[in-house]
């Protein structure tokens, strides 16, 4: 099987300030290629840097190495010079690539204001200047990328920005030193991805003992498993012919966490609720997550056939006002309450014409917590106009973010088992 | 200066399910410690890549490793005994760390309906294994870490959930071997962001090149500027000694880019709305972002004093029906436009009782784009009760993910500049 390794340049994804979308991008695309990736390395704007990460890999004897950034138009941009060093080639000039990002760059610029066409050409100048031995990739934005071989390692030159790299992938796919090493004969590693709601970690990890009895050798699987946005996940990633074993497995979790288990063929509860909501008409009152649940449903394309849309009731007033909420109710019981939670979807039910409803409230911290409610509390209600109802009160572990974020799965997830029953 | 390279292990980081939190939280808190991140390594649950990783690093002369991820309690875990081996020191049982982690895990475990003990228990003995030679880290969740030298370098051990991490990382700090290591005259290598809102990144990078010709050398200041979420960053780390040289580039492009440069103290425009806020009573009319601005408001610890909450008006019949917009004006023009934008501004300050509003409204596509309006139109209006106004038509480059999360920034900015004005 063949082996990559992925370098990311950058001083701000090495020093945190950028979060590396790349790399996971890189490996998955990679992986149904029939390229298995070994390595991530992350290294600032520093040549010195930069030619160890290639050097280790290239000791490691991967086959293929893939950078992504560096590629700009500012001096701390130094990624091709120091792949070309690495190749052992020299960068020239370009005059036509020159003329073909000025080209690129030309609609762009005309729409912002006080353009520095000076500043422009500089930096053009110097993205025209590629490797002499070596393939030049058509540029997405302003950035060309480069195909170079290093002794026996193919070395692929991409741009950071994620839209531009992965715009650039297909030339890459099709490009003759990349297709060289894959052959017309690459077989994909299979992925499969299980999802369970409501198990814990130490459970899955239980079942896999017991598959591996039951069953014999699970070593053609390669599983893992994690914990994420409250879920437990499952992922085998195997060769074809390991198929039928990755299905008696299949079958042996699907035995013992029926109920748990929501999701075989790789959809999140996002798609899962999603196609459940056809037909439907969904509105949603969000307290505490102030919005994350209904950007989270509207993330799926196509979600305006059913999401109506909803009330951002922050304050008691908006509750009060806008979802009609007793405030007998709010003064009884307090807003995290699932007497709260309740009136806010009836009210948001009603206002909107919704056939169905969710709601959240509660205290995402920091302040706010008491003895009765610490932070983390959360309460949630569904309700449909048919009558139908799913109340849940949790307390969420994590920092304020995390509480608001894991709310919006748990709130998806009592909305799917109503919509399942 | 002390270099450090941090190890990110786990197959669902490698192969781009999960993104990694903890190899930027680290650098940035090493940072603070004096200490420059010089690589980030990702690797998956296999035992060679994690030794080479390993191997790379100190042949490389870092004088700390940190590793996060696989400590949990199943077999495709396996972090601990590699360090071990790397380290040359052996696992032994420690029986009062299993009984410590059951002590943790039984409360949150008797939440949980059908626990397995039996599966627990098998678990919690493979996390109380830990080095012989070394110092142990108490469990934050269920996995204790570990500090282990291994010739010259130190190895910090820590578990993948970030919060755990991130709980853990004040027991590392006091640590004798840490301590050791940075000494009591370390020096924080200072770090700076400006941002900017409405130039390019060749605009900068000439600034940048006329700072050189009119300050001298600017070579003690390591310079990265990146675009980001639509505003530019220049970010600049140096020793405390090249303040002055940091004051004098400060000044230089606070005196070209005065207007866009919106922060200096690395405030976000987040934050720098959160304190314009103060006093204020905002409300937000939200469709194509459907959620994404209210949630990102209320982001900010003690939002609450300042936001009431909205209306997502995904469909048209909630624009009417809740924000009172015309049925005319949407058939007339659409309901992306500068008049519905307006109109749902206008709504939502007098549904919500609000003192400032901000709508969005927009096609974030794939679909429903148009040639008068493709996807990525985006209009936006704030208005406040006193009469004031600021109106905003865009095309936004990126996907449908991108164009919502752009918007919540540009929605941000129009808030910023009218509420500075």
């Amino acid at each position: 099987m063949l082996r990559a390794g992925i370098v990311v340049t950058g001083t701000e994804v090495l020093t945190g300030r950028v979060a590396d979308a790349n790399g996971p991008w890189l490996s998955e695309h990679l992986r149904e290629a029939g390229i298995d990736v070994a390595h991530i390395c992350v290294c600032g704007d520093r040549k010195d840097d930069l030619l160890a990460q290639l050097q280790f890999l290239t000791d490691q004897g991967v086959d293929l190495i893939i950078t992504s950034g560096g590629l700009g138009p500012t001096a701390d941009d130094m990624t091709l010079p120091t792949v070309a060093e690495f190749a052992d080639t020299t960068l020239v000039f370009d005059a036509a690539l020159e003329a073909a990002i000025m080209d690129r760059l030309r609609p762009m610029a005309d729409r912002w204001e006080n353009v520095d066409w000076e500043a422009l050409r500089v930096g053009i100048a110097k993205q025209a200047l590629v490797p002499a031995r070596g393939q030049i990739l058509d540029p997405v934005g302003t950035a060309p990328g480069a195909i170079v071989t290093a002794g026996k390692v193919v070395i692929v030159v991409l741009p950071g920005p994620p839209h531009e790299l992965q715009r650039m992938w297909p030339a890459v796919v099709r490009a003759e030193p990349f297709r060289g090493l894959v052959g017309d004969d690459a077989v994909a590693i299979e992925q499969t991805i299980l999802r369970l709601y409501g198990i814990t970690e130490p459970d899955i990890a239980e079942t896999l003992r017991l598959a591996e009895e039951a069953l014999g050798s699970l070593a053609a699987l390669e599983i893992t498993t994690c914990l994420r946005r409250s879920e437990v996940e499952v992922v085998t990633r195997f060769e074809p012919s390991a198929r039928p074993a990755w299905e008696r497995l299949h079958e042996f979790i699907a035995t013992r966490h029926g109920a748990a288990l929501f999701s075989s063929d790789g959809s999140t509860v996002d798609q899962v609720v999603a196609a459940l909501l056809r037909g439907r008409r969904l509105a949603v009152a969000e307290s505490c997550t102030a919005g994350l649940l209904g950007a989270r449903i509207a993330d799926v394309p196509g979600s305006s056939a059913y999401f109506l849309g909803g009330v951002i009731s922050y304050a008691n007033d908006v509750k009060i006002g806008q979802l009609q909420v007793d405030p007998q109710l709010l003064a009884t019981h307090g807003a995290v309450s699932p007497q709260v939670a309740a009136a806010m979807a009836d009210g948001v039910l009603t206002a909107l014409g919704a056939d169905i409803a969710v709601s959240t409230t509660g205290v995402a911290g920091p302040g706010g917590g008491s003895p009765d409610k610490p932070v983390g509390t959360v309460c949630f209600c569904v309700k449909t106009v048919a009558g139908e109802r799913a109340d849940l009160r949790v307390v969420i572990p994590g920092n304020r973010n995390q509480i608001r974020e894991r709310a919006t799965t748990v709130a998806l997830h009592l909305l799917r088992r109503l919509l399942q029953q």
